[in-house]
């Protein structure tokens, strides 16, 4: 099957390629508005096409429902931070927690989206939530994923060999989720880039078989 | 002004002040589900009232609005937590971690409120949200009573001297946040009160002038 089949549809009535991708690319931005602000169960695609200037019809040429939007918003964003933030293979544990500081000092320049993200991932506990498989699979992905970053590094000699990877990994994401909670709610008064320097500090501390801080780049 | 002057306010038209107590608590208890699931904006007082057995008007009669009814149900829960956990002075901050995870064990017996809890906070991000107001003065204070905790073992000697206990304490609450968002997502693969131990072992050997991991109780 061509994963590039679908673009034909995604060409409008009236519209070039490049005009729809441009459709696309602002109804997913005014998407993110309107989950942050309103959860997906309030969330009207009425009001996302007319903040858009399309009509309903326009939009559901896009996204057939909102759940299919929902989906897509997030795929996108998680999409987007790993072709910005984790294409080039980190050489070592210590880089790949540096990644993890440019993409959370990322986070604190986009309140929009990691407002999204927090009230999406809150209320997709509920297992009929249309992001409830999104975000399980999300999190054995990342889990698996940062597992394996630190499994590598047991490997190669960085970390040590009583390191257990999973639940270091499962940590890691915790803290970050927990700061972008605290964040959002007093923006001035929580440096999330500063809170998780300390934590990867005292982590590589015990993890890496040197024992001290984070290296800098 | 007598705070507990409003009590009289709670007495149905034919119930008595026993009556009354509980259907509130019925309410409550009811909505901490609906929340859970919808989220304040979507979540319906006519779909409360109605689980709940009564009219709109007598739901009304307790709260007068779903924004008294959301805090409410979060001053409640806090509160709950506050006496079941918090009443007792902790002698140390080895015990003060004891508590922090006989608190999240209990959150595991109960996903309903963890999962509108995750809900709510995710949501309250939005500055308009009504309990925007709520969460960013819970999570000040939190941090402050968390950093207080930690203050007492450094003036005890139980931590070291260059303890930062404001980041200590942010951390902490950070790491149970995002094991929450985890473990309703997957609570047969996460198991919060293994994963913050761990945390807390770590943190313990870190901070304890002992040097040592987290003693049993």
């Amino acid at each position: 099957m061509d994963v590039k089949g679908g673009a034909t549809g995604r060409r409008g009535p009236r519209g070039s390629y490049a005009v729809g991708d441009e459709r696309r690319t602002r109804i997913l931005d005014a998407a993110v508005e309107h989950f942050a602000q309103w959860g997906f169960h309030a969330t009207s695609l009425t009001r996302i096409a007319k903040e858009v200037g399309i009509t309903q019809g326009g939009l559901l040429h896009h996204f057939r429902t909102k759940e299919a939007l929902l989906v897509s918003v997030l795929e996108a964003s998680d999409e987007n931070d790993a072709v910005r933030f984790f294409t080039e293979e980190c050489e070592s544990v210590a880089e790949w927690f540096h990644r993890l500081l440019d993409l959370t000092a990322h986070n604190a320049q986009r309140p929009g989206r990691t407002r999204m993200f927090n009230a999406l991932v809150g209320e997709s506990g509920d297992p009929d939530h249309p992001a409830h498989a999104f975000f399980a699979r999300r999190y054995r992905t990342l889990v698996e994923e940062a597992g394996g970053s630190l499994r590598r590094g047991v490997e190669s000699g960085e970390l040590r060999g009583d390191t257990d990877c999973t639940a270091e990994a499962r940590q890691l994401l915790a803290v970050m989720d927990g700061l972008q909670l605290q964040w959002v709610l007093a923006p001035a008064s929580v440096d999330m880039v500063e809170q998780l320097h300390h934590y990867v500090d005292r982590l590589y501390r015990a993890l890496s078989t040197a024992g001290r801080a984070l290296p800098p780049r």
